[in-house]
């Protein structure tokens, strides 16, 4: 069974977590996994983009302390870290959280 | 004189900002913008980088709209775009500005 490693909340770092948001289909995986009120298994949220290519934004997510995988059978499950970040950053995640998803893409892109 | 181009609120992203914010160096110098009142010439802010990596730096900045720089005589004005980014994306500039800054740099590195 795939064991995945998450840093600890003393090794997450804010600009780690900035950049882990700083991309529209990241930022946009986290605004609706924080919709949803429980652990979510890979594939459960639609996304614009290949497997492999959300794969790596899931590693990339794991890897800022934003979002904590773990295995059950044959499956992987998601879940936010919101109330660690809440912790550590007061506000930051939850009023990216806020933000509008219309906000969030260039309108001149 | 030199005339520098900003985009307009509406041309601002959430990814565009915590992008620009996910830099070390660029999130200090934001921080340290915030503590003054008024508008900075550049070089009054110290960074542990060279000149033209900072002028890097503030384009970034101000590419994301998170500064404004107007040039008075010979000098470049600095100055952060605090009110208009809280009221497109309320709290999300202040709380970041309120991370200590022992809890920037990741303590393992």
């Amino acid at each position: 069974m795939k064991q995945y490693q998450h840093p600890t909340i003393d090794q997450i770092t804010l600009p780690g977590v900035l950049h882990a948001l700083s991309d529209p289909v990241r930022l946009n995986f986290v605004q609706c996994l924080a919709k949803l009120t429980c652990e979510q298994p890979c594939g459960a949220i639609p996304t614009p983009v290949a497997k492999s290519t959300m794969s790596h934004h899931l590693r990339v997510l794991r890897e800022a302390g934003i979002v904590q995988i773990r295995t059950e059978g044959t499956q992987s499950l998601t879940s936010l870290r919101l109330d660690e970040l809440e912790k550590k950053f007061p506000n930051v995640l939850s009023s990216i959280l806020q933000v509008p998803e219309t906000d969030i893409l260039d309108k001149n892109g």
